[in-house]
């Protein structure tokens, strides 16, 4: 992985992938008591920073008739939509008890949608059955080096959009979009994973040197970010570039998400807001700091039950 | 009016309003059966495209010392934070019973709020008072030149931002923004007014030729656009420029919220959706529409109904 990888993946999405505004609002620098600037990922297509992502790796394949991934959700509707405008079928293997609207989001765009039991069936025995049998090229959701290049466009825009001292906070499940961010922004600014509290394993395993596991991987509001453990290509990276993880609670997380609805007037699911929540909430940061905010689908309830406590 | 003084005022707005992106979603678009662009003024500074107007005509005074307007909520914040960044004092008089958000937003701006009963109080007259009391000049929400001169950027905007066959729809209250956006697309693109049906003036004045009342002020979900009746100044340039206006009920203006909540990750207010709420239910309108999305404050039990309904 180096810049030049990042450089020519955004090259690839000039035109495709959307470039996404620096949002803030005073009333939101008061509450957090710094300036707080988001790069408003949201508004991507798919409504996730993931289709860069997808956009980069399938625009990177030759000969090929069809592609696969394994996703609960945002990266499923990225490698959908990315795949359709490239003539290719997708097939996504998805758990059944993944969130509706990305289901239908994912069949929408075009994909097969193949649904499977997390407790009872095991999905990459069933990914690499349709791999084989259909000539299906597997799309990894971020320990693959063009994804993490098509993330790190994230990073290059962000240069261009702002100029001065700020850190970037990033929402991090297996680290392909802070890998690909602290590569593109290296020498410029410092990036910071921010994960769901309980469920921090980047950044236990920054600060032990190693990559340590998840104790669960249900449980948390942010399960949209909820990963096993740090990528095999993505640790190193963030390892050499990244400082301390940060982590916030749910709780933090629904806050978040309610004063980007409310200041920012954009729509972000909890997962997608812990890096605007440790721009809020956290203390010992810079005064500018750059949150990501990766998008992703709400569930209503999820806002409903937010928007009464918090709003 | 004229289109020289668009540009003026644009060129006095570039570093200070927001280049507001224009979005759209392919699943929206199945939805509407027709292409449908969304120039996201939600997301300009203080939420709505009234920061634009309100900055034009502060940025064009001199000499003076203080400002007053009134207003429900949109034009209030936008003239506070306007006038808050040219070192400027500004005095709103708001309706006792305007949305707390917007009362307290505009406050948090830095302007004085002095609130009145729209039953027993007359607010022109207490606005007088104070301007004559404190030398205070007067910024009108949309019969005003250089308010009307500011909204029409967001016109020069979306020329820039796309160039093809379309209509474009702007919601409408006075007539600021649809006249503005009109004379600064005339000869490229036809504008079309939407408002809130039963509080339809401005497409029974166009219809009729001559302006026309609303028979009641109140009962509306999309208050924030209902004006008693076209401007002095507005009118004859929509009755120049614009095609037949358009009208769609509250619920048609609650499901354009909820969509563009669930497809474009975006915030609006019911009165600030009814331009996209058009765009997705009407016949008879072209391949490809422009909805001018004009953003503003959302009661969050307004918006709770709303998901529960449509979500």
């Amino acid at each position: 992985m180096n810049i030049e990888m990042i450089h020519a993946a955004a090259g690839r999405l000039a035109g495709h992938a959307r470039l996404t505004p620096l949002l803030n609002a005073p009333l939101l620098d008061r509450i957090a008591g710094r300036r707080v600037l988001v790069k408003a990922e949201c508004l991507q297509w798919t409504g996730s920073f993931k289709y860069r992502g997808a956009w980069a790796a399938v625009s990177a394949l030759q000969g090929t008739r069809g592609v696969i991934a394994f996703s609960s959700g945002n990266h499923a509707q990225g490698v959908a939509l990315a795949a359709a405008q490239h003539g290719l079928s997708a097939v996504i293997v998805m758990p059944k008890d993944a969130p509706q609207v990305k289901i239908d989001n994912t069949r929408a765009y075009g994909a097969e949608v193949v649904l499977y039991d997390r407790e009872t069936e095991n999905r990459d025995a069933i990914g690499a059955a349709l791999a084989e049998a259909r000539g299906l090229v597997l799309v990894k959701p971020y320990d693959e080096p063009e994804v993490i290049a098509g993330q790190g466009s994230v990073g290059l825009e962000i240069a261009q959009q702002f100029q001065g001292d700020a850190e970037i906070l990033v929402c991090c499940g297996g680290g392909g979009l802070s890998s690909g961010v602290a590569l593109a922004c290296e020498g410029k600014f410092r990036v910071r994973t921010v994960e769901p509290a309980g469920f921090d394993d980047v950044a236990r395993s920054l600060a032990a040197g190693a990559r340590l596991r998840n104790a669960a991987l249900a449980g948390s509001i942010c399960d949209a970010i909820v990963t096993p453990m740090p990528g095999e290509i993505t640790f190193p990276i963030l390892q050499r570039l990244c400082g301390p993880g940060l982590a916030v609670s749910d709780d933090e997380a629904l806050r978040a998400m309610v004063l980007a609805f409310q200041h920012l007037r954009i729509v972000l699911e909890p997962g997608g807001a812990v890096a605007l929540a440790a721009a809020l909430f956290r203390p010992d940061l810079p005064e500018t700091v750059v949150a990501v905010a990766t998008g992703g689908n709400v569930d209503p309830a999820v806002f409903a039950q937010a928007m009464a406590r918090f709003g």
